[in-house]
This record gives C-alpha cells, structure tokens and sequence, in this order.
C-alpha cells in the first residue's frame, strides 16, 4: 500500500477545514449538522472521520486557526518601524484581520470570530485559548502604548494596560459591527479614532 | 371562573422571562432545553407554553427586553446638560449597560448580549430588530458628536457618524470583553478613551 504523504494529509485537512468554515459561516456552528458540513466538504463521513471525531473537533481547529490568523495580522502590523499615529495602526490592524483576498471574506471571518466568541461561553478549552491570545494581542498593544508614552506621544499618567484593553476593545467592535451589520469599513474606525484624538486638548490635566 | 388580572399575567409572564435569562447564561441559548428553561422558571409546561410557543420565542422577548434596557441605559446618559468629557460619557454608559444592582449580573447580561449578537446571525427577525437598535443608538451618539463639534471640543473635519460608530465599537468591544474575561471594569475604558484622547495632539492636521 502506497503511504500517504503529509502533503495529502494536509491538502485534506485544509479541505475539510475550509469546507467547514463554509458552512458555518452560512448557518452557525449549531444550526450546521455534520451532514451540512460533508456536504459542503465533498468528501465520504469515513474520510472525515479520519481527521476529526467530530463537529466540536472542528469548531475548535477552525476557531484555533482563526486566532493565529488574527495574531498574525497583529504581529505584522504592530512591528511596523517607525511607528505612525495610533489611528493608522488601527486601521492597518483592521484590514489585517479582515483581508484574505476573497470579497465578502471580511465579513465572513467577523461572522466566524462572533461565533467563536459565543462558543466560549461554554467551552472551557476554547474560552482558555481565547483568553490566551487576548492576553497575547494585549500585551503587543500595551508594548506600543508604553513606546508611545516614552516619546510623549501620548499621556503617560494612565496605566498602559487600560490603554491597550480599550484598543483591542476597538478590534473587538469592530468585529462585532462588521459581523452584524453590513457598511462598516477600516477607514470609518481609523477616522472615528482619528477624531477621538483630537477631543483631549481641552482635557488633559 | 375568576378572571386573570393583568397584574398577574404580567408577573408570570416576569417570572419565565427571569428563570429562562438564568438558564440561557449558564448555559447559552442553545445547549439549554426548554426542560431546562421549565426546571428554572419552576412552572409547569403548560403554564409556561400559555405566555410562549417555544423556546425560540422566549429568546426573541428577552433579546428584545435586553435591547431596550440598553436603549434606556443610552438615553439616560446622553441626556445629560452639561455634557460631560466623552471619556466621562462612555464610562456612564458602560456602567448603565452593566448595572442592575445584583453582584456578578454585569457579566451576565454581558454573556446575554453576545449570546443575542450570535443568534442574530441565523435568526433574520432579531437581526433587523439588532440593527433597528443600534441605528437608534448610533444616532444618539451622532447628536453628541456633533455638538462637540460645533463647540469646538473635537475636529469637526471627520463625519460625526464615523465618530459615533467607533464609539458603539468601545460599547461593544466593553461587552465583548465583560462576556469573554473576568477582569474588565468601566474605568478601564474611561481611562483608556481619556488616553487616547490625548494622542492627537502632535497629530492634528
């Protein structure tokens, strides 16, 4: 018998993935049965089966996959050098985690991050993964406050940690907003921040 | 037979209502039962199935409860005259959202709300009521903004609708956070706007 090689293995589990994106994003992780995402997939249940034990298995791989794509558009834009103004680095952060090339994709993967979301709420292991990476994508955020502190950029009398919790708080709106409605794009947060950022002058102590 | 007073349909309509919010943030919508939803309401099936077809309706008339209290929370702060510094309104708003007096119940409707945000992604009827709200809300923000602008206390070259979304997006990444991690608390948003406000000053055009 001819062995298989990792390149199949993993050219299949790609294809079981994607196809199970699909149709979750369609119809929610609960709405979708295991023969909604066989179908979608294309491949026989024994196939699948070999990959995964089931649609909870899945869930937590495409909702895993998801958190690292998501960092990883963190990670690049965050490492920019030298730094622009805050609201451009959101902007840059927001169409990272959006684009993947595909129309409708953006919408689709906010849709996806919402439901995983959700998931959590009853899933220790995923609510722990979650909890990770938010604390991860937190810390990268508090790294550039504290620089941008250090240089007089910003006010230095507020904890960095708050600073970076109400950036990602940015992220996590706009997520929301791009998973339920339909108009919002990166330039109307990087702008909205943009603005934001005008409204201390007066207020500073 | 004596008649039914309102008083009293009101009541048990409260107490089904309440028992049901219990189960579903335990639990979320959908992993609970309409056993489960009995077990915690501590009414008969058939008491409860006389105010409700099923549990798809109950969680439409708590969405919709929970919409309004957000509304109301809204209303009450950006009705205020003199009107505050944004950071200082965002708090006010977040502690409104979150606050019904009961210890741990911030996190819970919290959990309730994104539980609502996920179940409009499959339920059309929510998801028109969802963005009937929000467009409500954005509103009221966008009142603010611009009086804030015609006063001088922030750019007035960036749309004011652009600025009020990005405000929602703080609303709903505050949610976001309070649902999916312990430890978040309304100043730390306050703090993080008031930060951020003060990072225009080098930027401003």
């Amino acid at each position: 018998m001819a062995r298989t090689s990792q390149a199949h293995l993993d050219a299949r589990r790609r294809q079981i993935l994607d196809g199970a994106r699909r149709a979750f994003t369609l119809n929610g992780f609960h709405a979708t049965s295991m023969q909604d995402v066989l179908r979608e997939v294309d491949l026989s249940a024994g196939a699948v089966y070999r990959y995964f034990r089931g649609k909870e298995e899945i869930i937590a791989a495409i909702a895993m996959e998801t958190l690292g794509d998501v960092r990883t558009a963190f990670d690049a834009v965050l490492a920019a050098d030298p730094t622009p103004p805050l609201d451009e680095i959101l902007g840059r952060v927001l169409w990272q985690v959006g684009s993947t090339g595909e129309p409708g994709e953006a919408r689709a993967r906010a849709r996806l991050i919402l439901q995983v979301w959700s998931e959590t709420l009853r899933n220790a292991e995923l609510a722990a993964a979650l909890e990770r990476g938010f604390t991860e994508m937190a810390g990268a955020w508090q790294g550039l406050v504290e620089s941008y502190q250090r240089s007089g950029r910003i006010r230095a009398d507020i904890p960095a940690e708050q600073v970076a919790r109400t950036l990602l708080g940015l992220v996590q709106g706009y997520l929301s907003q791009q998973a339920l409605f339909d108009e919002v794009t990166p330039e109307v947060f990087q702008n909205g921040l943009r603005a934001l950022m005008s409204a201390g002058a007066a207020n500073v102590q």
